[in-house]
């Protein structure tokens, strides 16, 4: 079991529908029921996820008797992304690598139809830089 | 088990020898035998993080028989970085909120003892946004 805190920030978030309970919760707080509706889930298996979230801090729970509202705690996502954003000159420098490639094979091209499929695969290459 | 690409990015993240591997792999590519040495660990015991890592394309291993060189491959971190900034705005939000909240107690602290130990809070808050 991960101990410490950013393992347990990663291995929270590391579950579709927990992700998308994070999701909801950006707008407003709300009730487990509430919660579970848009999930093909029994109460005990959101309440499942609401616990692993809360560990992890992602999540607070009010303390009212009947209906403990849970809100988005989301100082953990900070530390997350900063641990992540110290990669991001890897990321950028594999798609120019994969650009140069691009550029080098099409220079070399000799046929007009690898020209084309290079070219739509740097066109997808530059978007998918921009995201 | 987690079956989407997000999903596995986060539980390969959720692992401090698995994010001390990526670490190193930023220095750049190296054999499982270097990569080892920092850790207490077995080299089967390293060999199971790298399959999860490699399982999660956040390394390619060269094709060498005898000297298979681990190399990083960033590119999944920069999709968990988009999905962790949707939730910028959040965070940012509850630091604005201490901030004042910290403010209103200071406006109301009548003693000094009380207005140091808030300014000295208020300070923590405006660095910690700022890191």
């Amino acid at each position: 079991m991960p101990q410490d805190r950013l393992s347990t920030t990663f291995a929270a978030l590391a579950d579709p529908t927990r992700r998308a309970i994070l999701a909801r919760l950006t707008a407003g707080e709300t009730s487990v029921t509430e919660l579970a509706e848009p999930f093909a889930m029994s109460l005990p298996a959101i309440s499942k996820h609401l616990k692993v979230l809360e560990r992890a801090g992602l999540i607070a729970r009010g303390r009212e008797a009947q209906w403990r509202p849970c809100r988005l705690e989301a100082e953990p996502l900070k530390d997350a992304t900063q641990w992540l954003e110290r990669y991001r000159a890897y990321w950028e420098r594999s798609f120019d690598r994969l650009d140069r490639y691009l550029q080098r094979v099409q220079a070399q091209a000799a046929d007009g139809k690898t020209k084309s499929r290079v070219s739509a695969a740097r066109k997808d290459s530059a978007k998918r830089r921009k995201q």
